[in-house]
């Protein structure tokens, strides 16, 4: 694998501007899609980051299933929830907009809870469990997400990985911030097996007769994703419930696309009609928040000092490796292998919009 | 194995309650403390149900452990909120007030969050959900517990098996209710193969040096239970979150005892000091009723047709081989184990309340 080359992030920042509003896309909400987006690159989330830009974002703002213009609707509001439309705009500035409102909601009146229809990808679930960090609050984010996952006992792609994002405030040690998807791993991780043609873990994929296989090449043709857990007997119908719990959520309570209907070209609504869902919750409705910080922290502590399995050094906290990954990428530049340079010189073409950054030295 | 008899529910709820009455618990308390173990034997979670009528129970209300008298006591309150103390009483009688609670004020106001600290092992987690079912709503239930759990790299119980219930209702089809520990299993199915002379499966638990092990004695001398996912290769980190997660719920935010210290006779806390957290969502306020029954429906039927692996014939929805048992259960009785018989005539006579029902012809 050749070496990386390092990007600043203002940068990268700039460009991903210029893409976006090249586009159509208002310069305040690029600005939102380049932070999401971003975030993923700092935090070391590679396969939800700049890689995506065209895949995901460019390509569908050109053909015009991504609306460029994002008019939000209100659907149905409470002092403590809210129903949005997300007018199948950009995932990122929906998502941020609902997350706000939710804090706003929290703040006010101790809990928010808001469900979003009609949108699109929205990059890293965790950006938007973080958001309530900074207000001390405690933030979830779930979305839905393209089938790639069988259920337990099926055979077919019918969920998504659909990830369950959770950020809880410390005092003086990094939050605790869980982004995980429900499958086992991503898809990706299994395209990556098969470029260095090695066989993947048994208990990570089926083939299309519903069989666990370690060839990446079934999973990927006509098989699917296992769920966290694998095959029944080592309890995947626990990450399958997980997986359908979020996309009860996002896709049954927010009326967004369900399972194997999400992104489906065929649905009546353009666009993928992803669906998305926020939680925020005041710390201080429950208990006194210094002693809430204070019990984070001597938890954090005491998980930290335990005694390690044979060969291992360190028990982490959900973020940690993350947030040691973003001071570094922040610092040295965000790291993209040539190849990535190289789609995104392609699709700054095809764009109008040339990619005409130089690495740092 | 010997054949289990069948007692039948009328019976044992009659004899629950005079065993708690017994103890100096009100009956009205009792009723619900029968209620909530029967929950289980009925479907089918023996582990939860009246196995443990002395070992939980019996003998902590005896030795003092567990008040019988269970004075709640209100700590903080919003119309959203509530933070309860439970008075170190029966975790079903706290339980199931914090949950009706909790359900009362997501019908007032679109939404419900309540935390309970000093509270007991409370039965079955899935229990207090489903409650939420009756009203149409969708119900949330997770407690801590005793430490049985090692986080990922290290080698010690440190967390408990935290389960994550959650109960969704459906419209003409049986509701969705996960009731899942975010342990990969529970430590009883871990004696069982050990009285079976039989290894578990790799992955299932670790032995005191934090090593992989098929050795039940090992597992259950010195060693813990993998979180979900198993060891960090099966992405048992995720497993880990979601344990963790529980009790930043239960524990941090409730304010009750947190990871090893749960259950700790060495508490400053008289008792187990258990935490549990509890929320309810009035789906009204995101979407019509009507329309997410059907959409339920219509995602459950999708998820029942579709194609089966090679050997399999049905896909099932979380929650309906529980209530497939139930209705068996109801209609048969419950059914006992010679030994478990034996054990409740036992306790039965050590509190003296003599266990003298007989099984069903």
């Amino acid at each position: 694998m050749p070496d990386p080359l390092r990007f600043s992030v203002e940068d990268l920042n700039d460009y991903i501007v210029r893409f976006f509003t090249r586009l159509g896309v208002s310069p305040t909400d690029a600005q939102t899609a380049a932070r999401v987006i971003l975030a993923a690159d700092l935090r070391g989330v590679d396969s939800h980051g700049i890689i995506r830009l065209h895949s995901y974002y460019g390509s569908r703002l050109l053909n015009g299933t991504i609306n460029p213009q994002t008019a939000i609707k209100v659907l149905r509001e409470t002092p403590v929830t809210l129903a949005l439309d997300g007018g199948n705009g950009l995932g990122q500035v929906v998502g941020e907009y609902a997350m706000r409102r939710c804090i706003e909601k929290a703040r006010a009146n101790a809990i928010g809870m808001v469900t979003v229809r009609c949108s699109n990808h929205y990059g890293i679930a965790g950006y938007y469990a973080m958001m309530a960090l900074e207000h001390n609050l405690i933030g979830v984010s779930f979305t839905n997400s393209q089938p790639l996952v069988a259920p337990t006992y099926g055979r077919t792609r019918l969920l998504g990985t659909n990830p369950i994002a959770v950020a809880v405030p410390a005092g003086k040690h990094l939050p605790y911030v869980l982004d995980m998807a429900t499958s086992i791993v991503p898809i990706g991780r299994i395209a990556v097996y098969e470029k260095m043609g090695q066989p993947v873990p048994l208990g990570w994929g089926l083939d299309e007769n519903g069989v666990p296989t370690s060839d990446p090449h079934a999973i990927q043709n006509g098989g699917a994703l296992f769920p966290l857990g694998g095959p029944a007997e080592t309890r995947g119908y626990k990450g399958y419930g997980l997986s359908l719990l979020v996309d009860l959520f996002c896709g049954v309570l927010a009326g967004a696309a369900i399972g194997p209907e999400v992104g489906d070209p065929s649905n009546q609504i353009p666009g993928a009609n992803v669906g998305h869902f926020f939680a925020a919750i005041d710390i201080s409705a429950f208990r006194d928040p210094q002693e809430f910080q204070h019990e984070m922290d001597r938890y954090i502590e005491l998980l930290k000092k335990a005694p390690k399995a044979v060969g291992e050094e360190r028990i982490y906290i959900h973020g940690e490796k993350e947030f040691e990954m973003a001071e570094v990428n922040q610092r040295e530049g965000i790291p993209l292998l040539p190849a990535v340079v190289d789609s995104l010189r392609e699709a700054g073409a095809l764009v109008g919009e040339p990619f005409d950054l130089q690495p740092l030295p």
